[in-house]
Parts: C-alpha cells; sequence; structure tokens
C-alpha cells in the first residue's frame, strides 16, 4: 500500500518536511496548506520538488468552513475554493480535504449541506479536482463520520467522497464498524493517527498530543482493518499534531512515522516483514571510557574478575556469573565535551555505548530491524573479528545479536582472548535490567523501536519526581523478564544535565552483596535516615531488618507479588551500578524509592537519573 | 494575615526549597513528606533551619488512605501514624494533613470515616497535634468540602478539623458559598492554588498544572473571601504541583509566589498595597549593542532621526513622532557569549534593555513594584543624573517610570543634550508594541508581574506555530492600548536559539512608511508570494493593493473591528522592528499572519521570536 505523510506532522520548512519524508521512504505527502503559505517556493517548485524526491502529492489541505452556510457566503466561499483549485492545479494535487465546518455562520441542515457539498464537487470537478469530506470531532453540527458520509451520499456526485480520520472517530469514541458499510470507492482518503488516552478537550488534545500508530492508546489497527475491508485502497497517510515532533529534527521523525506504519501494516496483514526474533537474555553491557581504572575498581569492588581481553581492540572483559560487562578505552562516539553534573562540574565520557542480547537468530533479528528501518552497523569492525549484526538504537545504543552458547554461531567470545583471573564466591549472577536516558525528542519513538523492533513489551509510562523536575520511565521487557530496559526521559530538553545510565545487577543476597562491595572499597550510595523511619511506619519490618538496611542504603518495595530490594554503588563518569534483589512475582524497578535515590545522588554532586 | 508555602511548590533540595520561602518573605512552610525523606537532614536539623530562617513548620503533608477501612486494617493504620505523630514532634510541627482515602478497601460508610477519624485525633491529641481532614477531588468516597466537614462534624473531636483547599473545590466545580457556614475555628488549614481552565482528568491537571492564585483562571479570591467570614485565622498556605516549577530556580519561584499571595490579599481587602500606577504611553526603549553602527542605519533608514546624547554615557536618543528610541554601547548585562541563531551562528548583543513608561506617578509606580518585591534599580547611575525610579521585569528588562512632559517632576530628557539635527516628514508616530521573549520557566510568573505591579490587563494565551516548535504569546495592556506588551515565550527551554525581542512603530501609512525605509537603504522581510495568493483568496482586496502587498512584504490582516497590515524590517542582533497599521478598532497583533513571519525569519538565517 502507498504511504504518505502531512507535512504538519514533520518540523522545518517545507523543504526540510518534503526531503524528511522522501528519505524516510514514503510514498507521497500531504501538503499543509500554513506549509505552503510559509514556503519561498511557488506552487510549480514545489510540484517539481516533490517530482525529484519521488514524492506524489496526495492531498492538499484543509479548506474549512465550507458548507451550510447562508448562500452570500457560500458564493464568496466557491471564490475561495476556485482560487485553490487553481493553486491546487500549479501544485498538481488532486483531492482537497474539506473539513466539516465550525463556523458560526453554518446551520444544522444536512440537506443545504449536502446541496452546496455537490456545488462544490462540480466545480471541482471542472478543475478535475476531487473534494475529501471529513468530520472534525469537534465540528459545528458535523462531528461524526458516519453522519459525514450520510451527507456526502445525499449529495452523491462522482467528484465528492469521504475523508476518514482514526483520530476523529476514536476520540469521539466513536465505533469504527460502521466503516465497513461504506463503498471503498467513496472513501477518497484515510488519514492516521494514534494519541494517549487522555481525559481532556478533544481540540487540545488533537492539536497537541496525536502521535504515531502504536505510540497511543488508540486501536488504529482495528479501524485499519474495517477500513480497508471496503476496498479502500487509497494511501495510509499519517496527520499528527505534536507539540514534541514539532521541535525534533524532522529526519528521524519521518523515519519513526513510516516504521509506525510499517508495523501497523504488518498488524493487519498488509505488509509482510521478517518475524520479530524476541532476546532472550543479555549478553554483555559495553562501556567506554577514557580511562579504565575507576571502572575496573568499580567492577572489582561489585566481584567481577577480568577474565578475557579483546584480540585486537583495547577492550576488557568482566564477567561474574552470567553478568558480563565490557570497558572498552578505545575511541567513542559519545559527546563527551558538553557533559556536567548536575551540580554544573565538568564530567567524563564514561558511558553506555553498547548492549549485546541474546537472539535465538541474530541474522533473523538484524534482518527484522532493517525492515523497520533501524541504522544497520557494519558487521565486522576489523577484518580479524567474528561477524556480528547490529543496529542502533534511537538513542545510538549499539544493539549486538548474540548466540554466546550456540557453537554453530559466529560468537563474540571468540574475539576475546582469556585472561587468567581467580574466581572468586559470586554475589551477582545476571543483570537485572539496564536503564537508559533517551533523548528528550525521541521517548515515544523509543519505545515504539523496543517494541516493534525487538518485539519487546512496553509497560505503562509512570512519573518520577527528580528534585528538578519531573522524570518520565518506562520499561520494555520479553516475557520471562530476562531482557528488561528501563527507558527514562528528563522533564525537558536542556544541556546542561546529563542524566545517567544505569546497570542493575542481580543478586540473591543484597546485604551481602552490598556488604561485600563496601568491604572490597566501594562506596555505597548513602540514603537518608528518614526514609528508613519511613519504611518502619509503612512496613512490618523488624528493627534488624531495619537497621542493616539503614547501615548499607538498601531501598524495599514491595507489592502484591513480592518484594525489591536494592542498592546503588557511587557513579563513574555518567554510569552508576544497582545490586537487586527481585522476588520472582515483582514487576516494577522501585520507581517510589526513585525520587528518594535522586536526591541523594544529586546531593552527592553526581549525575542522576536512569 | 501569615503566608505559608508547601515545599513541594518549589524545587531542589529541602534545604534549597526552605532558604528561597525564607528570602520571599513566607513567614511559614508546609513540610512535603516526599521532601522530609529525601533530606539528609534530621527532623531536628529541619525544626532547627526553619527556626533560624524565621520559618514556622505549620503543616505536615499529606497523611493517606487512613479512615472508612476494615478494623485490622485502620490498627495498621492507627500505627504508622503514630509514628508520623513522633517524627511530627522531633519536627515541631502540630498539624498533619489527612486527605481523603482513595484505597479500594475504604468503603462508603461516613459513620466509620468519622469514627475512625475520631480515634485518629484521639491518638493525635495525646502527642499534642491536630489532625486537619482534606476532601480530594479524587476521593474515592469523600470528594467535596462539604462532605468531608459533615464526617468531621459528625466526629466532633477537638483535635480534629477540616482543611480546605481551593484547587479540588474549584476543579470539582463545587459552590463554594457554603463555606460560610463552617465555624472559622474547626477550619484548621487553607491551602492555596489556581489552575488554567482545561478540560481535562482532574488527577492529572491537579499534579501537573496548578499555579499560583491570578496565574490561571479560578475566583480564589472568591473563594477566601468565604473563607475569611468564617473568622478563619490560620495562614494562607499555597500547595502547588506544576511540572515547570519543579523545574524552574526555587528562588524566582518563591519570590512570584508570594507576589501572588500579596496580590490575592489586596484583593480581598486583607492587605494594603500602594496602590497601582497604570502606566499611559511608552516614554522610551533602550537597545544596549556593542556597535551602534547598524542600529543607527537601521533608525535613520526607518526616519528616525538622531536628536540627543547622554551627557555622560554613550548613549544617543532616537526620536520620530512620539517614538522615542535609546541606542547605548555601554557595556550591558545581556548574556553574549551563548546568543545563537536558529540556523546556529552567533550573534552579537544588540537586545532591548530598557523599557520608559510614561507614568502618573512614577514615585507611587515604584512604591507599588517595591512592595510586590520587584526589585527595585538604584535611581542614580552616576551622580549628576536625574533620579529616575526604576524597577527589573523577571526577564530582566528594566522598567522606568518616567513623567516626559511634566515639568515639576525629574525628567530623563534632562540627562540629554540636543543634537543638532534635521527633522524629515515623519511617517511613524509612536511605539505601537513591544514583543519581549520570555524566559521559558517564568512565562506565568511574568504576566502577573505585569498585571499586579504595572496594574495592565493581560489578554487570552494564543498559540503561534513557528516551524520548529509551537510559541506562546500573551499581551498585556491599558485601557487605551497606548501601552501593549507582547510576552512570548519558545516551545521548551533551549540554549540553541535565542528568540527576538522587536518593537512595533505605529504608522498611518504603513505603504508609504515601507517604500521610504527601503528607499533609504533598509531591508524589509520577504514574504511569500503563495502568502498573497491566500490573501487573494480570503479577502476582497483589489489586484492594486494586493500587488502593493506582494511588492513590500506587507501582512494582511482584518477582524470585526478593523484592519491590520503590518511588516518587518531585517534583524540586528536580536531586534528587529515593525510597522504597523492599526485600525482603532484592531485588537490583535496580527498573530495569523505570525507563522508566515516566522519562517521567512528563519528562512533569512536571522533569530527568530518576539
Amino acid at each position: 500500500m502507498r504511504t504518505s505523510i502531512a507535512t504538519v506532522s514533520l518540523s522545518g520548512s517545507l523543504t526540510e518536511k518534503l526531503t524528511a519524508a522522501s528519505r524516510a521512504g514514503f510514498d507521497g505527502v500531504e501538503i499543509f496548506e500554513n506549509d505552503l503559505l510559509a514556503s519561498p517556493l511557488t506552487p510549480e517548485e514545489i510540484r517539481d520538488r516533490c517530482a525529484d524526491l519521488g514524492l506524489s502529492i496526495d492531498l492538499y489541505q484543509p479548506m474549512r468552513d465550507i458548507e451550510a452556510v447562508p448562500s452570500d457566503e457560500f458564493a464568496r466561499n466557491l471564490r475561495r475554493a476556485e482560487r485553490k483549485f487553481q493553486l491546487m492545479r500549479r501544485l498538481g494535487a488532486d483531492t482537497v480535504l474539506v473539513c466539516s465546518s465550525v463556523s458560526p455562520l453554518a446551520v444544522d441542515d444536512d440537506v443545504l449541506a449536502a446541496r452546496q457539498l455537490r456545488q462544490l464537487a462540480e466545480v471541482a470537478q471542472q478543475f478535475g479536482m476531487r473534494v475529501a469530506y471529513e468530520a472534525l470531532a469537534w465540528g459545528r453540527h458535523v462531528s461524526t463520520y458516519d453522519h459525514a458520509w450520510r451527507i456526502v451520499e445525499r449529495a452523491d456526485h462522482p467528484a465528492l467522497g469521504t475523508c476518514l480520520d482514526s483520530f476523529h472517530i476514536l476520540a469521539r469514541g466513536s465505533d469504527p464498524k460502521g466503516i465497513q458499510d461504506l463503498p471503498g470507492e467513496k472513501i477518497f482518503f484515510l488519514q492516521l493517527a494514534d494519541a494517549p488516552l487522555l481525559a481532556m478537550d478533544v481540540l487540545q488534545w488533537s492539536r497537541h498530543h496525536r502521535c504515531f500508530p502504536g505510540q497511543g492508546g488508540f486501536d488504529v489497527a482495528g479501524l485499519l482493518r474495517h477500513v480497508l475491508s471496503t476496498g479502500y485502497d487509497g494511501p495510509l497517510s499519517l496527520e499528527v499534531f505534536n507539540d514534541v515532533f514539532r521541535q525534533a529534527e524532522a529526519g528521524p521523525t519521518a523515519v519513526d512515522a513510516r516504521r509506525s506504519l510499517l508495523v501497523l501494516q504488518e498488524s493487519v496483514g498488509a505488509a509482510s516483514l521478517p518475524a520479530p526474533v524476541v532476546p532472550t537474555g543479555v549478553a554483555f553491557a559495553e562501556l567506554v571510557t577514557p580511562d579504565a581504572q575507576p571502572l575496573a575498581a568499580l567492577l572489582g569492588a561489585l566481584g567481577f574478575a577480568r577474565t578475557a581481553r579483546h584480540r585486537g581492540k583495547p577492550v576488557d572483559l568482566w564477567q561474574q556469573g552470567e553478568a558480563r560487562i565490557l570497558v572498552n578505552t578505545g575511541p567513542s562516539g559519545l559527546p563527551h565535551s558538553r557533559l556536567r553534573s548536575s551540580g554544573g562540574t565538568p564530567i567524563d565520557g564514561t558511558g553506555l555505548a553498547a548492549l549485546g542480547l541474546e537472539s535465538p537468530d541474530p541474522a533473523g533479528a538484524a534482518r527484522r530491524a532493517e525492515a523497520l528501518l533501524a541504522p544497520v552497523l557494519p558487521r565486522r569492525r576489523a577484518p580479524q573479528d567474528v561477524p556480528l549484526d547490529a543496529v542502533a538504537a534511537p538513542d545510538g545504543t549499539e544493539l549486538f545479536f548474540c548466540a554466546t552458547d550456540r557453537l554453530e554461531l559466529p560468537n563474540w567470545l571468540t574475539d576475546f582472548e582469556d585472561l587468567e583471573h581467580t574466581r572468586e564466591a559470586s554475589n551477582v549472577h545476571r543483570i537485572d535490567h539496564l536503564a537508559l536516558t533517551q533523548p528528550w525528542h525521541h521517548f515515544d519513538e523509543a519505545a515504539l523501536f523496543h517494541r516493534s523492533v525487538l518485539g519487546l513489551q512496553a509497560q505503562q509510562s509512570v512519573d518520577v519526581a527528580d528534585p528538578y523536575g519531573l522524570l518520565r520511565s518506562r520499561a520494555v521487557t520479553n516475557a520471562d523478564g530476562s531482557v528488561r530496559i528501563a527507558l527514562t526521559v528528563g522533564a525537558a530538553p536542556t544541556d546542561d544535565t546529563v542524566h545517567a545510565q544505569h546497570i542493575a545487577l542481580a543478586t540473591d543476597d543484597v546485604v551481602a552483596a552490598a556488604r561485600r562491595f563496601r568491604e572490597a572499597g566501594g562506596h555505597l550510595l548513602p540514603i537518608p535516615g528518614n526514609y528508613y523511619d519511613d519504611l518502619a511506619a509503612r512496613f512490618d519490618l523488624t528493627e534488624e531488618e531495619l537497621a542493616t538496611y539503614r547501615e548499607l542504603g538498601i531501598l524495599y518495595d514491595r507489592d502484591e507479588h513480592g518484594v525489591f530490594r536494592h542498592c546503588y554503588t557511587h557513579t563513574v563518569g555518567r554510569v552508576f551500578f544497582e545490586l537487586v534483589q527481585r522476588d520472582t512475582g515483582y514487576r516494577g524497578y522501585g520507581a517510589q524509592n526513585a525520587p528518594v535515590r535522586l536526591a541523594a545522588q544529586h546531593a552527592a554532586g553526581g549525575v542522576t537519573g536512569g
């Protein structure tokens, strides 16, 4: 099916929008009138630009407040429409969107509306144009798709059809089932948008909070199935008004948009993509650092041993149980220069650069990622390296698809040479979860990426109060919880504070692990005494248990399924570690305790977040 | 009356919050439990810190999900409450807020609720504490203030009273009139917050969008009058959850908060402030620049003559009709180093630094500003200068209160020495309006400042689509429109783009003024041809009129009262000028045209905004 996007969905000048849409692989665009008005290009130049970029102009929009008005007003409207048809001819567009009137002059009279729309269609036809009539959810008299359709049906003109918009239909709570009964050839256009489920004024909701299909709470796929059942064969077109996308770079937003349409098409059986290959575990986390010593000290205190070294690069493998951390002192792509702690002091560039995910089919996982427009990374960095499939996530984290224990497949461990080491009694057995701070403008994109490309499940988004602003956090996980990634985003885009990433390590005995860490010279994040007084009030903990937690800075949470105990190390660069003792049933990440932890990190002067 | 503020209303660590509240002149604070939990200070240290800062601890809050539960659950709740009373004793707080339960365990049984609250009050009394019971707007069974009061009345215990919160009452649409019937001594606490009138889920509205009284749409003053009529003599306390204030610096937010309370007290006759002295015109606008030449060329082309020079400083006065522009090449306080155009190129520090406002009583205006916590500036910069009253607005703009034509008062013109100049035929007669871009975190503060300190009226806020994000704009004006200031704020806090300020000059003939400017070598902002095709479709303009507008880049708007024609000069530093021909009745600023203008400015590579 052809895909299209309204220029209003992307930021920048019209030229930037068209370029971004083309590069992301869209077949066409809707030209939003204000984008045309503000462009220094003539309509002919826009037409040529689109042609050069391989984009058709599928719709010109919107034409407002046309129908069901007194005749002198309608005469003026027709003259206005003629001007627009002339413009559309220059532009090479043949369909115009007319949205239901919000004018105080409009009357509640379907017969009049149909008669005037028929007249409009008659004029359109003389120009070789078609009119697609759409019900705005806040239209004065026409606000539902079935009402708009009844008027189109009554007008009965070949150049008049209807336009369906998933936002207007689903935000009103209309049942999209009735779409099945529409004749497909009279659906002239289909606009798709999703939105988070907010109880708010529908006009504000529409103008500020729309998002791409799969990023909100609407059943856009269900609606699309009904539309396709009518035989509709026009484009699937995205029309999204979103305050964040307006500020974001057009290029990544267009890719995110097209990815959402690909997933949507797959979900209704209209596109066949390589099947998702859900990761089954975390093979490794790779940290880059200008100086390995502070990380080596931290990992050593946590009980990791340096077990191997890369044959060709300055990369060490640290291991404990199934938890593997790579420490890379080679040049990294992380932006060092602007990193600042919350206190404003510059920090070094130590950060999380890559994740290895255990995959039942690394090549298949990479094929799906590529089909979903993820940037594919070179399989080999150096001629002697083992070839590995890898892609980049929206935040720049490199994702390697690994098969650590399957000898028949290329194994990343082959690049490493074992080092002598003593294996001590271990407290940590694997990575419980990773927390990755996302670029502010790409939080929704990140969740959709991890869901669609990796086949992970996205959990509910939660607000977390940092002393200097609200953070939002949303976890993506596989079914058995062996892969958990918490995606976090700050309160607002700002370069002043870089929030940290962190690695949570699973232990069966957080008290022992914390003690061992401290005895080995590690610094545990100190937690205020007031927190423990509150724990005592909220939970029936023994005095001894409380005293232990208080001594070590262990935080405590409990839900109906189990208990979660966790504590934090000091921070190196923008990375810190968490020790986590998780009861099987407990599904969360201790979000309840995050404000206390964040305040403690601010007090300690380090970077915060994750 | 005593004033207080909840620590949750301010950003930062508890210490930062307390310091900001004290410096802004609050008498006390409500300690929000999470702020205490996250603080490394012990309760005793917090108590001492407050005492040192001259702050009483008026409330500890909140205690949740206490009442109307099964007896075993209530027993646990009582134990939890006892722990909190112990804590409050250490803290030196004697009143706790209990908010109506949202627990699924709570039952709809007022008799049980009253009995359990009475038991709680009994325990509180043993500790010398009082319980203030409040209806949350989203409480499970108790969500209105009158319902909460009926339960308190039924419980009938001296240590149990009610807490009223203007947000919970007004957001529910409850009639606050019934408050009059409450016995004042049973209102244990009063929390005040305003909010913009949004149709949205009340919990989200409350948690993210509260603001200080006078910044939203609620009649907080009306509610306060009812409360005071009961004889309530406790503190007026602000409790505001706001995503923006959470990120803003605590110091300015606390000042903004206390200013809002002062204005509120004045409006109910509970405080007497010096009366507002509404400005009657714009005496001058002062630009600072590292290099006078580009501004001199621009002003000259606009028809301004350099008429006078400051006796002691490198400041020139440029005049045309009643429009006066000062050009200051002295050192300025503007932050130069980080200024960037939207294209990323560094720009010079040319900017608007000060405004002279004609005042019927400059000294009175300054007294009111000082009473409302505006930073008062020195009356004399140099010993020989005329003493002038001046204060700083929240965006740092210096506001001088002037009496240009009143010989009996100190006159700023006395500092200037006339220069010889030729007076040409003039097109511009005065400053129509000024557009000032506000710091992102202080937009609501700015509107309240201009309203309360200067006595201007605030108009509705409008959204304006810039190609790279939505702007918001709100005008403040005096009654006859001789002072109009458009306050604008960008889409998000960011250092990458500095939005411009601009000065709009009133003319009776924008066509002649634009031609003259162009002939004198000025550059008019080019407006796309597509804009004029659209004008032709929307309005009945003659071909000749259209051609003239198209030639000169004149924009056109019309409302039911009249026509507005305007065009823009090129930008110097972060300042540009607008030529404005305004029909008497037209009240706006051509917001409809702003997206086209902004796109044209981006295309021209200059700073945008205002």
